[in-house]
């Protein structure tokens, strides 16, 4: 009854996590460099391709499989940030691709040839206001020519493939502002050079994220996914999956955290006896893994309406805010009880504690969460 | 898929409630009077039988199914803190009670003839410590004699029946201090006047909660529970049933308190539009929304858990803290939204607001749970 | 250097207050009564004169002395609730209004033989939407003819004199919205069953407040304070000084609090120690105060530029911020750690608990102290 | 009245920083380097010789304007972390330094040729129960000699002198636990190499801070300061100080974020409006605001009792508690509210993020403030 019926992914990905310890993570980090080695064994165990249909090489698991893959990796020291993309994007491509394209990619991406890491969508002044994008894509001829500029556009260096969202017909031209919005498949190492610049953004996580700009970057036609004009419904979809995903590495971490200083306060002892022992030590600790438990269940239902193909908006935002604050909760617990060695390197925590405070912000932030369930789910006016 | 597999009980409960309006429950609570009429018509309703098994003319649900219609109740603007003591003490008759006490009793109270709605267990100067009470029994011939004193017992005036803990061996002879305690059914009509003194506690909400005072009250041998010196341990069978019941009741109010609140702050106009559309009003009314649907998930696990017979003390512990923090934040939001208003009797908003607070402390303080969850859950030390 | 300048103020309101110990105030809550002898006793002893100028026959002393009074007043477990509105309205009357009415009313105020007690602005649909308040006065003769509905007026029926605003020309010929409102000196007593019609509003609290009806109600030319249609601004004079007395009286809460749970958890033993020694108890305790400290020193800013003659604003209501939000953090660690005897009315927790609650929402409510704050002060833009 | 009088000292501060741009401190985080320049500009214009007497050739100033010094250098951007230990550290060699040591280091450090940047205290199995420390100090001759280890000393590759506090007599000789330690002026160019080893400790922080071994260090016996066996006293006196300046040094954080944060929100627009006309990004700004403003007055307070020689121990308690909680909210709404940009190292954002959170555990944890205030304000039992 208590078993839990995942119990095989996790023993999996565990064994395989165990294989980097924490000196590789924190290396990667220290040089702001990229986990090769990790992403090409969790692609070569087939994770990768978890979502991917068994007839395109993939595994074919549901989104609370997913879920658990990323939880798994965030909870065994890793961060999923430096391959999540292609799990959410791949909704998309899997979904609204035509079945040409999906011929073409899906079993090179199950096979582990190519990465789809990549989601093009955010903008400098729009900010999550992504009706108003300014980068156009012009069809000429059999191409599309693209010009615009994007932000926070994560892993560019270390994929091959990009959605791009671009509007093709002009904001002043369509009836509703969500449309005249189109995705394409980018290449992004043909595009480079040809048009696409991407400069990087040094920043407080080691996360690979980038500003790129476009000045005429031509992409073939046949790079359009789905229909012109209808991206923006397109980009959506893949949203439930990706907070819902996202709600997982939180939880993740914070059983990441919950343990790590669970494991400290019972050994550390000052004032002849251990420090966990003092309940203004473990009371904060208690509460952020009551909290982060809440949010694993709240996960399990968007995955379980979401795989089900029932509606989980509400749902699959309202587990990414659990988990967010739930694994910040406990980030902090974990860092504060440490002491001066929270800060220390070679403890871990410092760099999982800048790691998890990002999805306070990304992908969506806690106050638009809170707007949505006012708006979307108690009826309230719009705030703004 | 999104169907709610207990909405016929909520639609029933729901309908119910209705025939007891605002005004009902807002009168009640002015008077300090008892919801005679109402648990009358939940009784007649088969309600308070929920957890009799069928043999014994019960309808023989779970603690799930209980756990919902003690939620409908509160959600409707009741308060199950009238009745709900039969709920959670008919586990331990039902479970350790002989088969002549089931028979004898369960009958009738399933058909509303009797009450079982007290259990004596806590004293003055022993809180939480429960093995140290001092109420004793001793066994003189087929009566055992009752001496010592209880408090914050509830519903004493409107049962007929009560559990009664009572220390059968004294402390200095047992090897553990969890044993040599007994549970006993008092007749609580034969008892007043009999050697029991009851002293209601006028209180900030209309509970009806009592100091109990036994000298030298006698009661039959026979109505020992199960076997002598044992106590204890039937005692905490019921733990996890009531906080679970109680995590339902406050997951009720919150949804009371936030449908309440968003009808208002839709309507209410200050400034030339609707109070609802200011952030600083609609997200604390979301946040505490999601606290609740979090926990609502939480109780539901507690209680599957329950129901299979696996343990389940984490999670209905779990349920407890998440739930009574989510009413009293929701609690919090309606009153201070409500501006004046909220103070104003006429909009049950301060009464409610009282009778959730006290889950808060009862019937297991946030700070035990959380000292439960560090010890048990995360392997601390204990901190007391 | 530590020596407090104004433990002679504290001195002889401890005395005073000592005088009427717990179970009166206890009993008045009870029985919903008006504290006449306490009332009483502080006005023989001058201090409810404080602030009326010594050529009047008052004591002359600034808003620093009169914020201790009223702190300590609620320390020693009573309620300025009762009495705090004379305080603040004199400010309007010494400050706006003319040498023959001061002559004619503060002698008599200070003399105890009147009480200005009640302010009426607040209107049902108006909320704190001040210049949209649709009780007007219109000129007939030496008289004015007051029509329209006010909400939330205390102390009605234990005062003589009230301050009333209306609008004197109506919002659609004025300039500023902010023009055409004046303020009247009402004669209760008079008022009373000559068009103004008093329902009180029975509430949470033990708080006397009413709504008032006004139907052609006459009172003399004569009571028109200051300029017709400058009203307002004189409103506004009294707001700084109310909510900063408003911050004291929570102030006094915040200690009666922390002095009142600190006593009983270092009695209280459970599990064989005083349950102070739990950190999971006296964190809170000593969190909060250190709150109120620290609002107690906001408090004396916002007096010390108040009596300056500087501008005030963001002390007074950053004062009144803090110390609510003090308070109440006090009164739930007060309420909590009693355990069930929080509830209990004996203990006096409950209606002290009750009556902080309030100054969550009155005078002003948190949100708008916010909003000042990030408008005035920080210089965001207006966000309703 | 509401002239600042220390606006002299924030005008110099402020115009010493504006040669250092936010680019030289991002520069020097980046680099994990030291701001060698910006130090050295510091001591030139005279404000690291604040604290010592004119007769020494320093200044002359009290804590509270060496507060505002401190608080100044972060609010510009800077990090007051690089130099502040000579600020508090000087209390100690004034105090309790003999008059042949105050003529021979004093004129030397307030010309700036001599830094006493360090600190020698914490170890790593101690924590903060210091009288257990393991490092001793024994007696050979006309030297001491040293030997045991430290953990957490700042400064030390960017300061010549250290105060090293080090057991003389062993625990089990002494009355009392805090007797027989002492304090020692340590040269730190003669002991690296000669008996002492340092050992950087990476951490999140651009912080210089070591782990230090003393393998029969040899120091001159006239280093001792004071009298032998009395140091643990000595260095409680300094205690006060350092929390109270490091309480100003937050403040100074609060200020840098709730500064650049309004500024942002102002001028942010998404959804066509600036982000900070939303109530859920202007009220998380004024309430840290509010409380920075608040735990300045504290900070005043302390400082006012520390300069007049009265016990302030609580008071400096209480004004680091609140400052280090105030700059943590501020930050924590300043990244926020900056969204992905707040991540990037260009906004500055970042990194006082991670800076500002070291002072929720040094150099005292909020948790053994608030038992300090549990126990030796509030009178309840120690915890621990």
């Amino acid at each position: 009854m208590q078993t839990d019926p995942h119990q095989d992914i996790r023993d999996a990905i565990r064994a395989l996590c165990a294989t980097f310890p924490p000196e590789y993570h924190r290396r990667i980090d220290e040089e702001r460099g990229y986990p090769e080695a990790f992403v090409q064994a969790l692609t070569e165990a087939g994770w990768m391709a978890a979502l991917i249909p068994e007839d395109y090489g993939g595994s074919g698991l549901g989104l609370t499989e997913a879920s658990v893959i990323m939880e798994e990796i965030n909870r065994s020291g890793g961060n999923s940030g430096a391959c999540h993309g292609q799990m959410y994007n791949m909704t998309t491509l899997v979904r609204h691709g035509s079945e040409e394209q999906r011929r073409r990619y899906l079993p090179k991406i199950a096979a582990g040839e190519l990465r789809l890491q990549s989601m093009g969508v955010t903008e400098p002044t729009t900010g999550t206001d992504t009706t108003r994008i300014k980068t156009t894509a012009v069809k000429k001829g059999d191409r599309y020519v693209i010009n615009g500029q994007k932000v926070w556009i994560s892993r560019v260096q270390h994929s091959d493939l990009m959605i791009l969202l671009a509007r093709t017909t002009p904001l002043a031209e369509v009836a509703k502002k969500s449309e005249g919005l189109s995705i394409f498949l980018v290449d992004i190492r043909e595009a480079m050079g040809a048009g696409m610049t991407v400069r990087p953004i040094p920043n407080m996580v080691n996360h690979e994220t980038n500003e790129l700009f476009f000045d005429n970057l031509e992409i073939p036609a046949e790079n359009l996914i789905g229909e012109e004009g209808q991206g923006f419904k397109y980009i959506l979809t893949g949203l439930n999956a990706e907070r819902t995903l996202i709600a997982a590495e939180c939880i993740g971490d914070g059983y990441w955290f919950t343990d790590k200083v669970s494991a400290y306060v019972r050994e550390r002892q000052v004032f002849g006896r251990p420090i966990g022992q003092n309940q203004g030590v473990q009371f904060p600790i208690a509460e952020s893994y009551i909290e982060v438990e809440a949010a694993s269940l709240m996960r399990f239902e968007a995955c379980r309406l979401y795989d089900a193909g029932a509606p989980c908006g509400a749902q699959a935002n309202m587990a990414k805010y659990l988990a967010a604050k739930a694994s910040w909760e406990a980030a902090n617990a974990c860092l504060q009880f440490h002491g001066g060695f929270g800060f220390a390197c070679e403890y871990d925590v410092e760099r999982k504690f800048r790691e998890t405070r990002l999805y306070q912000v990304a992908p969506i932030s806690t106050n638009l969460i809170l707007s949505y369930v006012a708006e979307h789910v108690l009826g309230l006016p719009r705030s703004f």
